[in-house]
Formats: structure tokens, C-alpha cells, sequence
């Protein structure tokens, strides 16, 4: 059998460009590499940049059908800014905008998608500063962002045995609306409107991600754009955690949607992706000063030496990944 | 009529977004704003960092049938060091790939794909800094570098009225070699490969270009993307030029291959993009150092205040804007 992209994935591809990648030299002044949530290097005065790259393609990640071009915009910005966020400390800059547009895309189109991108960029203080189009046969949105970054990166994998694992927001609502849209229903109700709201314009968590990276040592951090249970695989490499699973944040919007059936929750909120909410580690004497800053963020778990379990009430429960898979 | 994008254009599409750009802040430090071959944002400490984006498309800006995997991978980089190297005394430093994949794309394809990219990146000194992969139609390719500056970056938009302008290398040929990949003739003679050649794998002119803006003060400058004709008009926008069009260079390969046909030969000289030439501008007191210092460089032609003139043996000759547009 001829192998595939597709028997690869996503983070098997990364890996791949990871052990093939070119030699580093001194002169790239490379802090955080290839693999994190951004790349990071470090200019001169301690300054230090953050890159992130995000493409989104129509009747992959969007669809004309079932986001104005406002929201797909919105949410081309607000994935990378939710990238740079999770590098603590950290102020987005510049954004790169390459567009493939069909050629029989309207005018009305574009100047709305690119009203969106302005307005998203002004709200971060972005200056839209460069970028290539094309002619595509299906819209196509590559992004890179740039930042700076005023302390030291907050890398993926730098948690320690004993550190409590918090989240902020909610899981799963993004999936739920993603399945509401992909339904085709009409006559929504106001539950069912919210939880597509969260899928479409996805909010990135860069003031709180500021917010508690200057007040407190976060000891890791990723923004969850691939599901919970990956961004909790991502943060315990070589290590493990105890996860409380009945902690999960849920938004009362999934519980009316799956009729407070708790082993669908729990698979909507592991396996769900693009909730763009942090996932990040403290030491626990910093428990209390978190709660005080930040009342929305919650404990989920402990880090451990060994494997991640889920755990409720006590008891082992075993779920196997099937996040959402690019190929 | 629906306004389309394709009745906008490229060039239409950055005016629009020029003009509808977000606020630009103190704290952006931009040093050359979009709009050119690159942006550029001052760092600390005098060094300025210089970034770039293009995005590639199957089936508009390669075909898998033409083009092996490697010179893909290859002009992916190419095009985008192009960029780098007109900004004059630059060193691109990072890349990021994002890359559109057909779920049933093979493995050896990308690791094709792959490893051309990683070896004109290791040719550069290029470090491989991050990326993204996601499911596509088409494969997709978007690229942004990152360099470092260490003088002032060349500009398109500041020749001065009685500078020379010259070209490295010659015209037309990339055209040629699409036409003859168009036709899909067998059985190819040795310049119908050659023109071919130029259009699959063309070449940054990095040295080039830091050889000449480190010896000599380059007054403008551009790589040559979308036809010279159009480079022309790019550097002398609010002024004008005289150009000598017999002294446009040609190869024996397009001169064999239009017959020796002048008429044929300017239009194709002028009109065929993607050659990634160097087009710049130097003060006349030095053209011996510069003729000296790179013997390839030919003077086609003298900054004016008014309008691009074309001239053929001392009398006007008129063309007409008929580039390759994007939509």
C-alpha cells in the first residue's frame, strides 16, 4: 500500500520536518524552536520575537455557507493572536495576510473579510503589514504573526511533578457548533446559537495569558486549538497528570445539548478542538493567587511522574484519543 | 454587474488594503511599510528585521505533471529570498511553512517536497523556524521569511531623476519555458529545456545584491516578479525613464527559440514574469564600479521626470501594460 499524508498527521508531519529540519546556527539566535505553540528568537536588548503560522481553507476550516466573511476574518486573526498569547507576556505586532480567492469571489466579499481582519487587528494593536494574493480555487487565508515577547517564552513541555493544571473557559462548545452547523437545522434555539457563536468567533485569551504570566510563574502553557485531551498530552511529555474530569469546565449551553449525558460531555470536552482557551501549569503555592486573579480559571488536575490518567470520583476512566485529525 | 475580484487585480487588491489599513503605533517601528518587496520593522540596536510572504498554488503557480517535488520545495524558497535579497545588505534568517496537503498525497511526495525545501533553506543559511499543516484540495504552499537588515532597506520608490537603471541576468525566458511546459511537446531540443529550466527553478540573486548595496549606493530596487515592464513602472512611479529596449539582454535560448523575431522578443522580454532579476537604480557617477564589480549588469536605460519611454535605435516604441495578472 502506497503510504499517505494522510496515515502521517498533522503533528507526525511536524516531527518529520523536526528530524529533517537544517542545522541551527549561532546567528538565528533561536529560543523557543520549531514544535511550540510559536517559534521564538532573540533580538538584541533582551528583546525577544514570537512567530506563528496559522492557514485556514475553505470547506476545511470555514464555509461560505455558514460564516459571514466577518467571523471568518475575525477568526483568522484571533487563532494566531490566541498562539502568540500562550507565550506569556507577550504583545502580537505585525500580521502577514496571503489570500487565495477564486476569481469569481464579489468585491462586497473581500471588503468584508478584510474589514474584519482591520478591526481584529486594530482591537490587538496589529499593524497589517504585508502579505501576497493569489487565485485560488477555494479561499484560502495563510496568516503569520508576529510578536514580541517581554520575558522569557512559556514553552509546552517545562511543567513540574506536582504543578496543578488549570484551564480557563469551557470545552466542547465549539464541537457542539460545529455539529449544529454541519446539521443544517433551522429554528435554532438561543443554546444552540451560542454554541455555534463559540465555534465561529473564537476568542483568544491574550489578556488573561498576559495577565497571569506577569503576576505569577506559569511553569507551562499551550492554547487549546486541538482538543483538551491533546493539549494535556502536549503539556505532560515525559511526564504524566491526574485528571479530574468531572473539573472540566462545561458550558450549561453543551449540558442542555447533550441532555446532561456526562459520558458525552466528557467526550466533547477531551476530544472537541479549536476552544482557543489556555491550558497551563502552576507551582500549587501559587493556587490561591491564581483563584484571586483570574476567578474563571480552574483546577483540573496534578501533575505526576508517570502516565495521564482521568479520574472521577476517585475511580480510573479510560478514554483513548480521537481529537479532531487534519489528514 | 457583481464586482469580482478578478476585475480589481493584485496590484488593486494591496491599494485596497493599504488604504483600509489599521492605524500603524510608535511602538510598530515600521521602517518600510507594505506595499513593497518586503516589510521592514526597526529592532533595537540599529538592526532591522525585513519579512516577506508568497503563497503557491497548485495549478495556478505549479503543476505536479511539470514539476517534480524538489523544484516546488525549491522555488517556494527562491521567491521568497528574492524578496529578502532586494532589500539590499540582508540575510534571511527563518521560514515558515504553512503547507495545504491532499489527503491522498504520498509520502515520498513530501518528503521530496520536503527536503528541497530544507536544502535551499540550508544554501541560505535558513533556519526552519515552524509551520502549519492542514487537509487541502490543491496542494498550497505559503511561505514567510524573516531577515535581518544591516543597512538601510532598499526601497522600489526612491531612484532620482538622472540615475541609470540596470538589470541583472535576462528576460523573458521563464515565459518561454511555461509556454513550452503549456504546449506538452515531447522530444525537447537542449534551449527549449534550458528556458524550461528557468522557469521551474529560478534563482535568488541574494549575492548579487549584497554585493552591489554593500560596494555601491543602490537608489531603488526590486526583484523582477511580475514582468520588468512592470518593475519598470514600480520604480519610477511619480517619474519616468527612457529605456533603451535592444539593451534589455535576452538569451540564445529565447532567441532561438522566437526566431530571432524582435518584436516577439521585447514583447516577451518585457511582458514574462517570474524571472527574479535584480531592477535597480544607481547614481551615474557609478556606473564603472559597478560594471567593475559585477560585469553581468547591463544599463538599460536613464531615470526621467516624466513619463516610461521605450526606445528602439533613438525613436519611441509604445507597449501597452499586458503582464501576467494574478485574477
Amino acid at each position: 500500500m502506497k503510504k499517505t499524508i494522510s496515515s502521517l498527521g498533522e503533528f507526525g508531519l511536524i516531527e518529520f520536518i523536526k528530524k529533517h529540519n537544517t542545522k541551527s546556527f549561532k546567528y538565528h539566535n533561536v529560543c523557543l524552536d520549531i514544535g511550540d505553540d510559536c517559534f521564538c528568537f532573540n533580538a538584541y536588548n533582551n528583546s525577544k520575537y514570537v512567530v506563528t503560522t496559522d492557514i485556514l481553507i475553505e470547506n476545511v476550516h470555514f464555509k461560505k455557507e455558514w460564516a459571514t466573511p466577518e467571523q471568518i476574518g475575525q477568526k483568522s486573526i484571533e487563532v494566531n493572536v490566541s498562539d502568540i498569547a500562550s507565550m506569556g507576556n507577550a504583545k502580537p505586532l505585525y500580521a502577514f495576510i496571503s489570500l487565495g480567492i477564486p476569481k469569481d469571489t464579489s468585491i462586497i466579499f473581500i471588503k468584508k473579510l478584510f474589514g474584519s481582519i482591520k478591526n481584529t487587528c486594530t482591537k490587538y494593536g496589529i499593524h497589517l503589514s504585508g502579505g501576497d494574493t493569489v487565485c485560488a480555487k477555494d479561499i484560502t487565508i495563510s496568516v503569520t504573526l508576529i510578536g514580541v515577547c517581554y520575558g522569557k517564552p512559556i514553552s509546552r513541555n517545562t511543567a513540574k511533578n506536582g504543578d496543578l493544571l488549570f484551564v480557563t473557559g469551557t470545552f466542547g462548545d465549539s464541537l457542539a457548533g460545529l455539529e449544529i452547523l454541519s446539521s443544517g437545522k433551522n429554528n435554532l434555539t438561543a443554546f444552540e446559537k451560542n454554541l455555534i457563536k463559540k465555534h465561529l468567533v473564537p476568542q483568544a485569551k491574550l489578556e488573561i495569558a498576559n495577565l497571569i504570566s506577569k503576576n505569577i510563574t506559569i511553569t507551562s502553557m499551550t492554547d487549546c486549538s486541538d482538543g483538551l485531551f491533546k493539549s494535556i498530552e502536549l503539556l505532560t511529555q515525559n511526564k504524566g497528570a491526574n485528571i479530574e474530569i468531572k473539573n472540566i469546565p462545561l458550558s450549561k449551553n453543551l449540558i442542555k445539548y447533550k441532555n446532561n449525558d456526562m459520558d458525552e460531555l466528557y467526550n466533547y470536552s477531551l476530544f472537541g478542538g479549536e476552544e482557543f482557551e489556555l491550558v497551563f501549569t502552576i507551582n500549587k503555592r501559587d493556587k490561591c493567587k491564581l483563584e484571586l486573579l483570574v476567578p474563571g480559571a480552574k483546577c483540573i488536575g496534578t501533575i505526576t511522574k508517570n502516565k495521564v490518567i482521568f479520574l472521577e470520583n476517585g475511580k480510573e476512566k479510560k478514554f483513548k484519543y480521537k481529537g479532531y485529525k487534519h489528514f
